[in-house]
């Protein structure tokens, strides 16, 4: 039995803890101007308050088919190719005969490795010669694509649905950020237009729900999945990445340097219902043995080739990278910390020459937009401890990142930029204030920043904390970082953990912008906590899960989801009692909530108070 | 066997995990100007780097006695009274006969409490008549206590043993805070003098070693802890104790509301190094069986004089719930959500008067300095959820809070400003702001604030981000969440959880406002990291045990952690080899970091890389 069977064996059945339903919840899909456009999104039911019902709350909904009860998961057959008929019928693709990369040619020809090989029946598709297939270039020439749409209508939640009580209106900074009060399919052209949004929709991976990434639009996370070295197992890279997406991963990063990865990274993208980026550096390192020094342009470009025809989506170029920024680490606490960073250090020092992804650099957009893969500028150059952020290494190849940004524009490649890293609370503005200037609002992809660097083990929370600012200021979309960071690889657990408290930052920055619609899930949440309506409040958060675990591990009976108090007070001491008695007071003097408040501010309290009282003494 | 023998039984050995010193880790003592000035620091020794040593870090050290192996622990004596001296010799005091408090009386004489009452063998002392006892009366009078040059050394955390090169210049905005470059004694008088740091020192609680809150000085974190009428038991409070300053919890507030209150905050006093708080408003309710209709003024007093007795360093007082402001509570999404607010409110609407802790203030700060226990004005209104912050009744409350200060000010009593709550981003700066203005800067001490309500079972995840940007505008104090919070009554590990996050938080904050020598700690840490001195950077983190267990996870043998790499990237992809190759070649070359750094911006980089390119050839 060889490796392979193994790994079919395993996959018999898909892990079902990843395919249920959160509780209480309902995949609903909203059709757009034509049949085929059907966004899903998570509808979350509540109990009704006494006689009057609770309206469903609506939420974006990473998870794709896997929580669809109507779809039949089968790992080894992939998702549908959802945006076939789009990309068709666009007439500017080409499905190729086979392969164009020499390497995934010769994967696909190695014996040895049927066993683990997906079996893609489709072929790959390219740009016809001359066309340009990037979601920027039609936007450019005006045309709303179907992709367009549904990320219009994905966008919304639903506000419509909403009761006005549950909206309010934002006060307070909101850094520039400019969101329409509702998303239509044209905002979302101009964006994308502009530069100031990205949609990662490469033609060959027609599997993924289209999603875009803008300051703009709701503020997204990233999670990192791949093997190491150290530990490797396909299965165990796809069960995390569906268990991303079902906490709420947008995007994922597959970043394996392990055993396999070119088979690694079909099985994942043919499964991946969010977009997939990659950093083609490492597996291009892998093909020389480890040796940076051995790297060429040749077996990049091929790597480049090889897995856009997988369909990932971007890639993680670190071009800015110069030689004259490399001596600028020497007087760092932590030198270069970015893995792809330190491999083209290694590089240009070892062959005195500029690094090939910058010289190269009009070529890789040649590939890029035959394809749509977008760039994820990489910050090789990020500080990897606080002394050493917003150094002059750092802002030097930020800088060169918005040159780069321009030649990529000027191609109509779609366009992100990565960001650190490590950096205290009072650098964070300047350092986003000068990746808008210097990028021209190209969105920004940040990791954390992490605000401290006294907590390993902990570093999922070091880094909310500046994620979620980064957010407000202005960032696009984070890039988690799990309790692990630093120490080991995450396991299921940990990718949780990192997602949870990401999906925490990315939330806090989107109410912050003043995103309409962001409040309504943390109003209807309050209001089931004020009238304790405990299901409704596990189910509404982030983790239905582990808030029930939480509560039933002191009071466990079913009886203590209908109390109105919990183990923290008891019902002696339970607050949220009083108010409600409050306001009982004024719906049985027939006064409405506000008149009740103006009487009150117009100090008439004793009276108020006087009537009020009698409640208490009946009661 | 009664209750009493079963805890004095579990406690004939204390609990070993917590009174282990910190993995290589002393605890020494630093001698002010006299011998009976020992201010104890946590010296974290390192291993060295090849043949350079690398220095010891100090740092701020709230776990007493228990951590010093020296100490003979022992929770049924409590620990050692080491202001007693200091406080006898002022001689404004005079030691009662007993107790003052008819309550505390009736609990020493009821035989049933025998077995569970702390065999404390002293009498409780008082300010003589007409004398004042606040460590504010002492300051305003130009007088430096033992209290002050004792908190003067501790925030200076040995600075001067720190080499340059781990210090660096503050550059952002500190929003206000005015940090010297060394805390003197007479900065602390000042600090205090002004109203702008507190002291909490009851003269009754001689064990506690002094510490100070203030937005100039450390940001420190609170953690509660206490019983509930669904979960009680003294032995696990203490314990909770002990463990959250193990942790770093600079102070600690006991809100029971179970069981046995009056002796469990008597256990937890005498065996607290740390100021204990407390809300005496649920222990009057509890007086009164619950119904806060019940409570009385005189029922309120006799409280205070008891728990002033016994020791508590300060107490939360919800004067700020004026009859007015409840009708403004109305309208809001949870009313009212503090417990204390919400007593006050029913206590004030049934009998329709004014809130008697007002009408009484300074009834109450004739009791407070007579003890010298602080006041922390309570938040009784504080918001429950987003919808409701900074709201009118949240913003009346603190300017009344602004005004309570004047009158405790006026009597030279301390006083701290408690906040909320659930707050968004964009509205944390307005609610510090408003309240440095409306209650003169006295340190404003905050429950998170919560920057999304969607996430129960993260919470401690939601407020460190509040928390940590609010303790960069100014806050002094941050009231830790855990993880159950909304969910059920912490347990140990929900307490860790909850400090952790809200360590993480306050150096994040410290970092941000330029705290002197703040950065130290993280430097050492990162420059452990990128030498790969894998035990040294456990041991400097704030959780040495979860980042060696997650290391450990994947890696668990000892030549792991000589390693130049970790199971993250494995050896061929790890970044920091690289940033050390250049770092060589610059001291191969007899070139300063500097040289090497400046060489590279005059363009040479080629050259220099030449010359670099030979150490791989090399290598």
């Amino acid at each position: 039995m060889n490796a392979h069977e193994q790994f079919i064996a395993a996959h018999a059945h898909v892990d079902e803890a990843a395919i249920q339903p959160l509780p209480n919840s309902k995949k609903i899909y909203v059709t757009g101007s034509r049949p085929d456009i059907r966004v899903p999104m998570r509808e979350i039911s509540q109990t009704p308050t006494a006689d009057e019902p609770n309206p469903p709350i609506y939420v974006y909904d990473c998870s794709g088919p896997y929580t669809d009860p109507a779809v039949k998961i089968d790992i080894r057959a992939g998702l549908p190719a959802l945006r076939a008929g789009w990309i068709a019928e666009r007439q500017d693709t080409e499905a190729l005969p086979g392969l164009s990369s020499d390497y995934g040619r010769s994967r696909e020809a190695d014996a040895e490795l049927a066993g683990l090989r997906f079996d893609l029946k489709r072929k790959p598709l390219r740009a016809k010669p001359g066309m340009n297939v990037t979601q920027m270039h039609y936007a450019r020439r005006g045309i709303i694509t179907p992709e367009m749409e549904y990320i219009a209508i994905r966008e919304n939640q639903r506000l419509d649905l909403l009761p006005e009580v549950i909206r309010r209106q934002h006060r307070g900074e909101s850094f520039g950020a400019a969101i329409p009060k509702e998303i239509t399919p044209e905002f979302v052209r101009s964006e994308v237009a502009r530069g100031r949004a990205i949609i990662p929709a490469n033609i060959n991976h027609p599997e993924a729900e289209p999603m875009i990434i803008g300051r703009n639009f709701l503020t997204k996370i990233n999670c990192n999945i791949g093997n190491s070295p150290i530990v490797s197992s396909i299965q165990e890279e796809v069960d995390k990445m569906t268990w991303s997406i079902r906490w709420g991963g947008d995007t994922v990063m597959d970043l394996s340097t392990g055993k396999n990865i070119h088979e690694t990274r079909e099985w994942i993208v043919r499964n991946s219902p969010v977009p997939i980026g990659t950093v083609p550096i490492y597996q291009a390192l892998e093909k020389v043995d480890g040796k940076a020094e051995d790297l060429t342009w040749e077996i990049f470009r091929d790597t480049l080739i090889e897995q856009a025809e997988q369909g990932v989506d971007y890639f993680t170029i670190h071009a800015g990278v110069l030689l004259r920024y490399i001596p600028l680490t020497a007087g760092r606490m932590t030198g270069i910390v970015s893995r792809g960073g330190s491999i083209l250090a290694k590089w240009c020092l070892a062959h005195h020459k500029e690094n090939f992804l910058y010289t190269h650099f009009e070529d890789i957009c040649e590939i890029m937009k035959a394809y749509d893969v977008g760039f994820s500028l990489g910050d090789g150059l990020r500080p990897g401890s606080l002394y050493d952020a917003n150094d002059e290494a750092q802002l030097g190849e930020l800088k060169t990142l918005g040159e780069l940004t321009d030649v990529a524009w000027k191609h109509d490649v779609q366009v992100m930029i990565e960001g650190p890293g490590h950096v205290p609370m009072h650098m964070i503005k300047e350092n986003m204030d000068l990746q808008l200037k210097w990028c021209k609002e190209a969105p920004f992809y940040t990791l954390g920043p992490l605000t401290t660097d006294i907590a390993p083990g902990y570093d999922h929370i070091t880094s909310a904390i500046g994620a979620a600012m980064i957010g407000w200021y202005g960032t696009a979309m984070l890039c988690y970082v799990t309790p692990k960071e630093h120490l080991g690889l995450p396991d299921k657990n940990d990718v949780k953990d990192g997602i949870m408290a990401y999906k925490i930052a990315a939330h806090a920055a989107d109410l912050a912008k003043g995103h309409p619609g962001a409040q309504a899930r943390d109003n209807a949440l309050s209001k089931a906590r004020f009238e304790f309506r405990w299901e409704d409040q596990f189910n509404l958060g982030l983790d239905p899960d582990k808030a029930r675990e939480f509560h039933d591990e002191t009071l466990p009976q079913h009886a203590a989801k209908q109390a109105h108090f919990c183990s923290m007070c008891g019902p002696h001491f339970c607050s949220m009692k009083i108010s409600q008695d409050v306001r009982e007071y004024a719906a049985s003097h027939h006064l409405s909530e506000q008149a009740a408040l103006e009487e009150g501010m117009k100090e008439k309290a004793v009276e108020f108070v006087k009537a009020g009282a009698e409640i208490y003494r009946k009661g």
